[in-house]
C-alpha cells in the first residue's frame, strides 16, 4: 500500500472538455434554448437551483459532491464547430440558422454559481446550488450539472455510511472499478468514496489523477498460475543483512514447524499456493500480503502464509498480513488471528503480533455494520459492488428547478404537492445549538437579513402542516458561497484529500441521532416567514391570475 | 425527434486512450505482473476467460456487450512515460527498475482475443471471451476488460428486458443521463440501451458519438418560465401557405371552442402554460409536443395543447403529440386520447387521430410490463433511472479466470463449489432444435471435434449432479470468433445500429420460455464429455499432488 507523491490536477483539467462536452446533455435543452432564443428571451436573467427531495438510503443526511467538476464544466463550456454542425443535423429543419451562430459564441461568462461547499453535510429540500445567468445558457447546463452532482453526492454519501458503519479506526479500501458503470463511473466512484471516508482505492488511475492512496497485492489467478515449487525463480532471497539465502528450504523448514505446532496435516498443503507465496515474497519481501483462501484457509493458505512469513522474519523482513476473500470473514479472521498469536508466542516473533487481516467478500453496509458487534479481527475491509453501485439506492434524485426570471420569482405549482417548488433566490443558514450541533437549516430569501446568534426567529419547518416554530440559534453559518463569476472560478479547488478532511469535520458536528444509519431522527429544514409568505402569495395569486387567459 | 446523418466512429477512437488508459485497473495487477516478471514467468503463454455465474435480473439470459470497446482498449494499450513514473511512485521501493523499462515497451501485440460477438444472447457460465498472451500482459488487462464488459452487458440486457416488457411496437426513449454514474456512465448507458432495443436517447453526445437517434422537446422549467401571453414573441406565425397569422388570437378562438366542446372551465386554464406552448409552436410549428402536466392535465395542459394544436392544423401544420410526466400515466393517456378523438371528430381534424402520447414518470420494468395489460394509449415511453442504474440488479458479476498456462490447463478448486472454475481452452457451440430455437450451449475443449447437426452427443449439463444426457442438435453454431490478433482488430467493428439489429435477431430465435421476464425456464449449459473428464481428472490429481510439498 503506497500513496502517490505528487498532485496531478492538470491532467484532470486537460481532459475535462473531452470528458464532459456541452453536448453531454438532453436534446430538449437545445429545443428549449431555441424557443427562448426565437422569442427573444434567451438573455433574460434566470435562476435555477439544485436540490433533492429525500435523503438517500433512508438516511438522515447526504453529502454534497461533484461541485469541482461543475466548475470545470462551466469554465470549459463552449461548442466546437463539430458540435454545432451535429446540432444542426438533429434539430428540426425549421431551426433558424442564426441560432447556430448564437451557439458558436456561447460560453458561461454570464453565469454565476453559488453553492454549498463540496463535502458539506446537506439535507433534503435545501437548495444546494444556485445557477444564475442568461435563460438559454442556464437551461442548457441542467443535465450536465445534474449528472456531475447526482452520482458524486450519492456515492460519497454511501461511502460515508460505510465509514460510519465501520467506525473510525478500521481501514477501508474501495475496489469497485470492475463493477462500476464503465471506466468513468469507476473513476468517479474511486474519487468520491475516498472523499466520503475511504482510505485507499485499488484504482491506479484514480491514484494518478486525484492523489488517492492505492492498494492491492494479488488475486486468486496469481495463485492458480503456479503448480509447483519448480516455478519459483529465483529460489533465493537477499536477507536484510545482505546474505543470499535458499528461501525454499528455509520456508519448508518453517512449514514443518508450523504444521507441527498447529497439529495440521502437511499433506493437505497446496504446493502451487506455496510456490505463489514464495515467488511473491521473493519479489516483495517487505510487502508480503497474500490472499489465503484460494484452496482452503485452514488446511493450506494459512499454513503456507505462516511458513513464508516466518522465513521472512528470520531474514529480517516484516510480513504485512493476509487477505480473506470468501466464506465467513469474521469467524475466519478470529481463527487466523489466533494462529498468528500462537506463532508469535511459540516462535517468539513479535512481528506476528501486528499482522493485518484484510477482508473482502461482497461487503454490504449491513455486513460492514455487523463488524461492530460480531467478534472479528479484520483490520482492513475492501468493498466493491455495494459501494460503487449503491445497491441500496442506485440514484440520487437531484433536480434543477427554475426559481426566478427577470427578478420575478417562479414556482411550479403541481397537483402533486411533492413536486411543487419553492420560488425565489435564496440564502441557506445552518443553525447550531449550544453544543455546536446543527439543528435546523433555514431557507430564506436572499434579500432577507441573516438570522443572528442568540436572537429568536420564527420559521416554517417543511413537511409540518404550515405551522410556525420559534427557535434561537447559538450559532449561525451561512452555507452558500459564490464559486463561479463571469466565466471564472472564484474559489480554489480542493484536492481530494482536503475535501475528504472537510467531509469528516462536517460529519463530526452532526448529532449522532441524525447520523444513525437506521431510522435516524429527521433533521429540520424550514422556510423563513417571508419565504413562506411568498409561497402562499404565489399560490393565491396563481388561482386569481389564471382567470384572465380568455378575458382579453 | 431526429436521427443524425453521419457516423462519428473516429471521434470515439481518438479519445479512447484518454478515456480508458492502461492505468485504469487495480493496483494488484501491477504487483502480480512484477512478481511474474521477477520470476521470469511474464512471457509464459497464459489464457484467461470471462464469464458470469448467474443471469442478471433473475432472468433466463443476458446480452454480451462492450466487446468493441475491449478491442479499442487492446489496440491502444500502451503506457506513457507519465504512467510509468506514476507506477514507480506507487509500487514498493524494492521494485527492480528494469521492470519499468519492461512496462514502457509493453503493448498487446502478443495478445489474441476470441469472443462471442457483440450483441449475442448469452448464458451464465458460458465462456464469453478468451484472452490469450504473455502471462504478465493478460493479467494486466483483467480489470479494464471486466469494467468494459460488465456494465455494458448489464444495461444492454436491462434494455432488452424493458423492450420485451413493452412489446415490439411501442417506441422507447432512454433519458437516464442525469441519473447515471457520471458523464461516461450516462454515455455508456445511452449506447447500450439503444443496442438492447431502445429507439431513441435524450443524450445528444451519444447521438454525436454513436449515431443514435436523439429525441426530446421540453421540460417543466420551460413552462414555468412563462407567466403571461405578453411574453410570446413574435405573436405571429407563418402558415404553411406563407401567410403571416396572429397566432395568439387564432389559438384563443380555438381554446374557447375546445372548452365549450369539453365543458371545461376556461378560468382554470394557465396563461403561462399557454404562452409557453404558443412560443414553442411558433419556434417549431412542425414539432409541437409539449409536456402537459405542469399544472393540471385536464384543467389546463390538455386544453392548451388542443387549442394550440388545432390552430397549427388550421395553418397547415401537423402537431406531434403530448408528454405526460406525473400521476397515473395509463388512465391519463386514455382520457387524453378520448379528448383527441373527440376533437378530431367534432372539428373534422384527421391529424388529431394520429397524435402520439409520450409517458415518462419513473418507469420501472414492472410498470412497463403493466402497459401490456392495463388499458392505456401510450405510444412512446421514456425511461431513465431504473434503466440506467439497473435498480433490479445494479451489477453483473463477470469474472476473469485463468484457465491455461504454458499449454497446461489451470483450475481453481475452491471449498465453495460455486467459485471453482472449468479448466482449459474452450470452444462454445450453440445447439438448435428443429424449430431453430437454441436449446443447449455446449462448452468443449478447443481441440475437440465440433458437434455435428443430426448426430447425437453426450454431455454434462452444469448444475445437474454430474449426470450425462444425450442430445441431437438440428443445427450447430460455433459461437466464438477471433477478434484481435497480434495487436490488430481482425473483425470490422459494428455501428450501434448494426449491433442493435443483431441483438434483436439473436433474441428472436430464443424460445419464449427462456425470454419470460418472470421465472423463465433455465437454459441448459453443458460440458462435453472430455471437458467433464478433465475437470474430474484435475480434481483427483490435485488431491494426490498436494502430498508432495514437504516430501522432498
Amino acid at each position: 500500500m503506497a500513496a502517490p507523491s505528487r498532485s496531478t490536477c492538470n491532467v484532470t483539467e486537460r481532459s475535462f472538455r473531452e470528458r464532459v462536452p456541452p453536448l453531454l446533455t438532453d436534446l430538449y435543452q437545445f429545443t428549449m434554448a431555441y424557443a427562448y432564443w426565437r422569442a427573444g428571451r434567451h438573455q433574460e436573467h434566470a435562476v435555477f437551483e439544485i436540490f433533492f427531495r429525500d435523503n438517500p438510503f433512508d438516511g438522515g443526511f447526504s453529502l454534497l459532491a461533484g461541485l469541482d467538476d461543475c466548475l470545470l464544466f462551466l469554465r470549459s463550456f463552449r461548442f466546437t464547430e463539430e458540435d454545432v454542425e451535429f446540432l444542426r443535423s438533429v434539430l428540426p429543419p425549421a431551426t433558424d440558422p442564426a441560432f447556430f451562430q448564437f451557439l458558436r459564441d456561447l460560453d458561461c461568462s454570464g453565469v454565476t454559481l453559488r453553492c454549498i461547499p463540496e463535502g458539506t453535510v446537506v439535507f433534503a429540500r435545501v437548495p444546494l446550488m444556485e445557477v444564475a445567468g442568461p435563460l438559454a445558457v442556464v437551461q442548457l447546463l441542467e443535465t450536465s450539472l445534474l449528472c456531475l452532482v447526482n452520482y458524486a453526492s450519492l456515492v460519497c454519501s454511501n461511502a460515508a455510511r460505510f465509514r460510519l458503519a465501520a467506525g473510525p479506526r478500521r481501514k477501508l479500501l474501495e475496489m469497485g472499478l470492475r463493477r462500476a458503470q464503465g471506466p468513468d463511473g469507476g473513476l468517479t466512484a474511486s474519487r468520491y468514496t475516498y472523499i466520503g471516508g475511504f482510505d485507499f482505492t485499488s484504482n491506479v488511475q484514480a491514484g494518478f489523477l486525484f492523489g488517492i492512496p492505492v492498494a492491492g497485492t494479488m488475486a486468486h489467478s496469481y495463485i492458480t498460475s503456479f503448480t509447483s515449487l519448480e516455478e519459483v525463480r529465483p529460489q533465493t532471497v537477499v536477507a536484510a543483512n545482505g546474505d543470499l539465502v535458499d528461501f525454499i528450504s528455509l520456508t519448508k523448514g518453517w512449514l514443518s514447524r508450523v504444521c507441527e505446532l498447529l497439529g495440521a496435516e502437511s499433506g493437505k498443503v497446496r504446493e502451487g499456493e506455496l510456490a505463489a507465496f514464495l515467488s511473491y515474497a521473493i519479489a516483495y519481501p517487505q510487502n508480503f500480503l497474500p490472499v489465503i483462501d484460494s484452496y482452503s484457509v485452514s488446511c493450506s493458505g494459512l499454513l503456507n502464509f505462516c511458513a513464508v512469513a516466518l522465513a521472512l522474519c528470520e531474514l529480517g523482513y516484516k510480513p504485512v498480513g493476509v487477505r480473506l476473500d470468501s466464506g465467513d470473514l469474521c469467524r475466519q479472521s478470529v481463527d487466523v488471528r489466533c494462529v498468528f498469536r500462537c506463532c508469535s508466542e511459540h516462535f517468539s516473533i513479535p512481528a506476528f503480533g501486528s499482522l493485518i487481516i484484510v477482508g473482502t467478500n461482497n461487503i454490504s453496509e449491513q455486513s460492514m455494520a455487523e463488524l461492530s458487534w460480531k467478534e472479528n479481527e479484520i483490520d482492513v475491509v475492501g468493498v466493491g459492488t455495494h459501494l460503487v453501485t449503491c445497491t441500496k439506492q442506485p440514484s440520487l434524485g437531484c433536480v434543477y428547478k427554475l426559481v426566478e426570471v427577470r427578478g420575478r420569482p417562479r414556482m411550479k405549482i403541481s397537483e402533486d404537492p411533492e413536486k411543487s417548488t419553492v420560488p425565489g433566490r435564496k440564502a441557506v443558514y445552518r443553525l447550531l445549538d449550544a453544543e455546536g450541533h446543527p439543528f435546523l437549516d433555514l431557507v430564506s430569501l436572499a434579500m432577507e437579513t441573516p438570522p443572528e446568534a442568540g436572537v429568536p426567529l420564527s420559521c416554517y419547518p417543511l413537511g409540518c402542516d404550515n405551522s410556525a416554530v420559534s427557535v434561537t440559534p447559538a450559532q449561525v453559518i451561512s452555507l452558500c458561497q459564490e464559486m463561479f463569476v463571469k466565466g471564472q472560478v472564484t474559489q480554489p479547488l480542493c484536492s481530494a484529500a482536503e475535501t475528504r478532511a472537510k467531509v469528516q469535520s462536517s460529519l463530526q458536528t452532526l448529532h449522532p441521532r441524525h447520523k444513525r444509519l437506521q431510522e435516524p431522527d429527521s433533521y429540520t429544514v424550514a422556510l423563513s416567514d417571508r419565504l413562506q409568505n411568498l409561497v402562499a402569495e404565489i399560490q393565491r395569486g396563481s388561482s386569481d391570475d389564471s382567470n384572465c387567459v380568455l378575458a382579453n
